[in-house]
């Protein structure tokens, strides 16, 4: 059975959904898709940092859609692993287990990992939204469309932009 | 530079101490070596799962000998990861951190991992108590000898018996 490393941040859960309420409540202002995309979070989101280390900041992240179904399906046909770089936000771990058991009930704790750095996952396919996850990996690696990444030349990746681009891709 | 995957409890943390203590400050009864060697933990310490989700028993746990001053060397010739199969309890994760940031403040965010199931972890050499975790790596394999496998036949592995034999094999 084949392993997937599926990131949870700007893949599972929608983080600049999150980055635009905070901002619009900072600063009263709602930052349209121009001014996002293709264009680094913090760049966009000067209080990105103070943002993130909020207390709610990933427990109130909306679920992207159609994840719920389709990582379910994929995780009858594969064995997968959700694999988060949270380290770096001491305060995001416990927000994070409440997040997936909430949304992703059929997902267990034996296919979490929280790490800082994602060069130590050995897996077959990475589904992640960062060049700097998937570059390092050595196995088929999906990029999923986000505001950032969305100009970028996907390179030797494969780029999705949806959870039916998935769905297409690994049961089609 | 070459990968090490070192465990937590049973390596760098001495958690039969705090098992013992928790016996015996419950039962009023220290127990001896020769009754926890060779058996599981949860076979000598009936209580075992209590001890394990109750606050401060990651947080309180003492460093194993010599771990601090070898790790940190290790830690200039090797790439150094943190491995911890904490998942399995959620209120270990935040006690985890704390206790590192402590004890080895030389291992950054980016060397920690928290995970169910080490399978997913890419290494060339781990450093483990449990064959449950080293059978299933397909890189160099140090059993780090605990007192639930003393009796055991390491296999393949290679077993060690202190960080003083964890510094003559890596550093010698």
């Amino acid at each position: 059975m084949k392993r997937i490393s599926v990131d949870m941040d700007g893949v599972l859960a929608d983080v600049y959904s999150q980055f635009i309420k905070m901002h619009a409540a900072e600063f009263g202002q709602i930052v349209s898709a121009a001014e996002i995309n293709g264009r680094p979070e913090a760049e966009v989101f000067p209080n990105e940092r103070k943002y993130v280390n909020s207390s709610g900041f990933f427990r109130g992240a909306p679920v992207m859609e159609n994840s719920q179904r389709i990582l379910e399906a994929l995780n009858k046909k594969y064995k997968i692993f959700i694999v988060s770089a949270a380290m770096e936000f001491p305060n995001s771990l416990s927000e994070k287990q409440s997040w997936l058991a909430e949304h992703f009930s059929f997902i267990s704790w034996q296919q979490m990992v929280f790490c800082g750095s994602k060069e130590i996952i050995k897996a077959d396919i990475m589904i992640d939204d960062h060049f700097k996850n998937l570059n390092f990996f050595s196995g088929e690696t999906i990029l999923f469309t986000q505001p950032h990444n969305i100009f970028a030349d996907a390179g030797s990746h494969k780029r999705v932009e949806s959870w039916i681009d998935i769905e297409q891709l690994l049961l089609g």
